[in-house]
């Protein structure tokens, strides 16, 4: 009795990081927008103009918004596989939602500056973001699946099916965002693209079956 | 058991989902407000006339909130009818959130040129944009109420009354909001008022019986 | 059985209704500090004198923060005695959650004007805004407690205490906010002030038993 | 029968009351992200300067970040605790809340003044409202855990372990603050410095067992 109870509580306990994780997400995803300006002052034509200008902003937009989506889906299948939370994991945890309420920052660099003479720096930036907000999955990733966690925070074996496919997709996600940032300094259009195209690739279904 | 875990499980899935949606709309609906600008260094007199002057951002805010709030209606009464998630609907749910998160965009261009110069144009936008979203919540409902899908996302069956009615609804939606876009190429002020028209529509109850 | 499912989906409803009226008071309650201006480039003596002319902003803040706090003990409060939820009902929560997303705007209003020229006008906005809100919340309130609902919407009798204590108050409310409104033609500062000590009255805890 | 109701009706309240607290702290927490300002107009070399000069935007926004982080793990920590909220409780609560949305105003206070004129005045702002924040802690805190509250507010014995912990940790952390304070007027940079190691310091696990 007292232990179904105290499991429980580990239940109830992750679902309340579950739920704050998810607002921050929502409103990190949300705020997206408000990087988006109204020119002001114009004629038809003129506004017109403007409007079309403004493509580096809803390509920004379009690619942040698939981003934090995707890392929304990734951090929902992650706790779906959570048993209990502990201290560490409440701070790893943090440090990925660091992360993620950051990303608004560098998508307005990069819609003020794509086209424009400091666009480089912005899709380094912007694309450097995305190696340390993969890292921070790995970090949180990483002590989640560790052996040496005991009970373990899993509710899964670490040789599920689930915990490999995640192992090989982790492993490998921050080398592409290294690509992204490498090409950042000659074709800084390409390294926003390449943002974009991983965004869509994570979005495909997971390859294990039950996913 | 394993199967009665399994629904449960499911369920939890789909209130993830919703709660995420919820939220975004939450923050999408109360973003609205930042787009009311407070006109500065006034005496009384001119505060009086700025804040008169300022009716078609009350205008695109009423209709914007009155059709987000309607969204999220539609949204809930959808999802009520979810018997469990797979990737692809939550990809299309994606789809339909980043519909719902750009909307202060071109509720606030509305704002800015209704009455003036770019009127045509910005109504153009924000009505163009109702379609999409439109667009988008039939590609959901589409997905949701296939027959292809095995075994079945929605609880009830595709011949019940709730399916039929929304089927009706959903096929009738994005037509109107094409009348609206059609409508700001000449009388951009028409073209708004349809689209609060037809929140109030939608905000009618369902004709069904039972919703 | 079928009946306790359709309880149980009734509650699961009203939930749901909650937990979005939650994020938009949460929300608005949280935006209101974006009004709030950081003065830029200033020295010491300058940056002090600058944040002590900004106490309209304090002040309307403090008294919209405990305003917007209080409506969401009341909407809680009235929400715990709602067994179920219709349409009409959920139309007129959106129209007093459109009153409580709209707050920031005359807040900020009041913190730029008070003091000056338009305080008085500024004052109105602010107080009248308050008489929209109220009569939004009696609207939902009479129609929950409307003999005519059938079969009701509230959980408890309408002759119960909680019912009779929370008309009383609610009949009182936009009486007390049309005194700030007139007080705000010659004494705008007291107009704000009749609000705080509003919301502060409001804050008092219920008087009848158990509340 | 009707005592196990009663109960669950507790709980179902404190849930409401935690998840309109978590809404707040994740907006907050959230919105710290709209105090960076994305510089304009600049080439690449003048872009790489200016957010070079940075600085003190990136290391408050970590500052307020850390802080409000541990904010919402101490006040979760709290509420597991709480069997059931009564009226006062709510107002205490109240004033926590208004303390953490107030965050990213001496945040932006400290981003832009850091390494200026009125750089000494911006942390005193910071770090004092931190000591504010501190004891609205100490007052919701001591409610909660006072002998007088009967039946309980706590779930657990005043004698226990955690409430021990929490009693000698609160008393001690507005101290904390004081010193950062007590800095400002001669080393600002130090003064937020140690609201930086605070945030740290309180991110440590806790030292009693079973935290």
């Amino acid at each position: 009795m007292s232990d179904s109870r105290s499991v429980s509580g580990a239940e109830k306990e992750t679902a309340r990081v579950e739920a704050f994780s998810d607002g921050v997400f929502a409103i990190a995803i949300t705020l997206l927008i408000l990087e988006l300006k109204v020119p002001s002052g114009l004629d038809e034509h003129g506004l017109r103009s403007a409007l079309e200008a403004e493509w580096p902003s809803y390509a920004a937009l379009l690619v942040s918004f698939a981003t934090i989506g995707i890392m929304w889906v990734n951090h929902h299948r992650l706790f779906n596989l959570v048993h209990r939370v502990d201290h560490t994991l409440l701070l790893l945890n943090g440090l990925l939602l660091l992360g993620v309420t950051v990303v608004p920052f560098p998508t307005a660099l990069v819609a003020d500056y794509m086209g424009r003479g400091g666009a480089r720096l912005a899709a380094a930036v912007y694309s450097g973001w995305f190696i340390v907000i993969a890292i921070a999955f790995n970090l949180l990733w990483r002590y989640l699946a560790s052996p040496a966690r005991q009970p373990p925070l899993l509710k899964v074996s670490l040789e599920s099916p689930e915990v490999r496919a995640i192992h090989a997709a982790y492993r490998v996600a921050p080398l592409w965002y290294v690509i992204a940032f490498a090409l950042s300094f000659w074709l800084p259009v390409a390294s926003v693209a390449v943002c974009g195209a991983l965004a869509l690739f994570f979005a495909l279904p997971p390859r294990h079956a039950g996913g």
